[in-house]
């Protein structure tokens, strides 16, 4: 399963962790295998081990540091999430940011473990920007939506637009994805309609009481031949 | 056990990581049973969870956010490495420095989520400081000798009297721990003749080729008188 | 002209620069002399040699980088500070916050230099760590009432009173200054009355039509006793 | 005069403050007269004003925050850089790293302000990243080489071919400069050469002895064609 690629960040929410994180992972695992689609969570990284050992989907890190095995204490080195069980990780989240020099070394160091990254930006400028560091993913997170409860496919289609066209023309290897207010279908539907190559959510389903029904909304309107199997 | 402590932090060195993690965590299980001396550990986020299902041994986290959980994207709260397993965290580790109000909020956050906080520092006015924050230990590494395998209480046993001075007299409950250049059994016993509570160590148990024998050896010098039966 | 102490911080608000510092410069010269209340002023960067060399006013820079001189591209250090003209500084401003380290080397740079330091908190722990490093002055403002409108006077006395106490049990000889919302000469009266050695503000001041008129009203409480002949 | 450009970064260092920044503007002042290649300096932020008032060179800043005028105590802005005399600003020194989003907003900042940018960067990868967000220059000084003595040019001419190649790739207007370890003459003519429109350097003039002479050295070897008449 490539793509499209819904990705689940449980940031530090209280309803992403302990049971709840086994409950959202379930549920992806039961929809990804029904639909077709790639569904993929980010824990935070003391649940990285336990989610990656019980359940059959792509896990990734919320953050990595680029610097080697080390007196690095307190960092997150790719070598450390990958043993725990990690395919992936976000860097640079509006969260979490990196200077520049910090998001190339963590991009390398992600591609020598093996790693998926998933560079995260605000808008079209940084989006080229990202993509120019040559990683698998751009996730484009308007800043002025997150947590809004408005879709950016919604509410500024164009910013989507110009930013998958800068990422392109900058990389056209590098895919993208819609960050930031998706929470239906219908938006990932348009997310797909816009060029992007499936979305970042968090709230939407890490706080969702039936995580698997919204889970099931958002993959429903993905065309078939866009699916797996 | 309470005392003397001994801590070692994994940092994120190779040597700490995977199978190695679990053969230092053995090996202080048995020493500290031997011994009646409590050695504690700090492995890498990731594998608070695993250490300490495996291993009777208080683990410690490296770092954390004094953050509530909530929408930080990697960041580490308390909740999540308490939930994993941890029973305390080192703060403001000189490879992971934290503002002061970061500091603050963290001893806080340890403190409601019941885990023992160890914040390190430099010189003796920071460990003053840091005592004034009510942790539960202030762990002095003068730069100078971080990594130099010159042990602080040889090199300048008058810093630790000096810091071990000022914790107590801004905060007489506040234990101390000495840092950098830790690495015989002589070092444990000046540091704890210097009037600290123990050691804050890394890399002579972590890159060592039998980490238990360097243990036993570390130890072996401490008094029995304040030694668990 | 010791104390009490009003310091005015011009952040980067654009009513505080070019001709407007002057303006705000004359005003504090002015009332300050009338008063015989001390009265300083904290300009961007760049103002510093300006401000200093047309008036008759303490200037305080509003962060200085504990660093020697030296391979510091962009930093700010106290040699420099000191060079334009300025007699102190701001140190861990809410909006520029740094390491518990890097306020120790800035208090000590500050020292060395000849200038005041004036460490910024944000609750009473702070409050007594701050005081533990030995500058001149500690500020507290409780951050929910920055830009608040509301006074911390009136708001929260009892923050004041145990950060005076907090701070003078640590250090007794740190002055300490009220922040946070302090707009007219009742502030300042309570301020005084709560031990505090002066304030800190901001807006009021700086974003004000006329400068001096509010100047003269902070003023206008202060007990005789309490001023400079 | 627009190029090549030399822009010589006083740094924090006391060799290039007070008397010493005066004196190596006027060696800046006669050179480029003289010889017609662009020579500009970055003093200190408290010297922006004093420097560019009483010489004429382009005088720029050594970062800027990309924040708007506002409560940002301690912060540069791109407002106050400007009104005390400066024309252009260095962002993204290896020894003032800014995040990503934050590069994008102060060259965006510096822009709005008519301030020449040009974002330091330390490989290949962030020099094409750093074209993308569409500054006036990117500087490349490779870590290893900062302070080395060792020039880029002669060190390792490839990673300035490929970093010119890199950065014109994905903004052909972007321009180059050429940093870490510039000492003569030969070096500048070599990093004209290799496709780059002037160098940034630092302590090879403000720490000579005669920086008038240093300067007369580098500019030898400048092609008749490329000076300004």
């Amino acid at each position: 399963m490539g793509e499209p690629f819904i990705l689940i960040n449980c940031k530090a929410l209280s309803e992403g962790m302990g049971n709840r994180a086994h409950l959202i992972a379930e549920a992806a695992e039961t929809v990804a295998e029904e639909s077709g689609v790639r569904i993929g969570m980010a824990p935070v990284y003391t649940e990285i081990h336990p989610v990656s050992h019980h359940f059959r989907i792509p896990v990734f890190a919320q953050h990595i540091d680029g610097v080697p095995p080390g007196a690095y204490t307190g960092h997150v080195t790719a070598a450390a999430v990958r043993h725990a069980g990690a395919v992936g990780t976000l860097i640079n989240h509006s969260e979490r940011r990196l200077t520049l020099a910090g998001i190339e070394a963590a991009v390398r160091a992600a591609r020598d473990a093996r790693l998926e990254s998933v560079v995260c930006t605000n808008n079209d400028p940084t989006t080229a920007a990202a993509a120019a560091l040559g990683p698998d993913y751009v996730a484009i997170e308007p800043p002025e939506l997150i947590g809004s409860g408005v879709s950016v496919c919604k509410a500024d289609p164009g910013i989507i637009r110009r930013s998958v066209e800068a990422a392109r023309k900058v990389n056209p290897q590098v895919k993208v994805l819609t960050g930031a207010g998706i929470q239906t279908g219908e938006c990932v539907k348009i997310a797909l309609e816009l060029g992007t190559n499936g979305v970042l959510l968090a709230s939407s389903v890490v706080k969702a009481p039936d995580p698997e029904k919204v889970l099931r909304d958002l993959v429903s309107l993905v065309p078939a031949t866009r699916r797996v199997g």
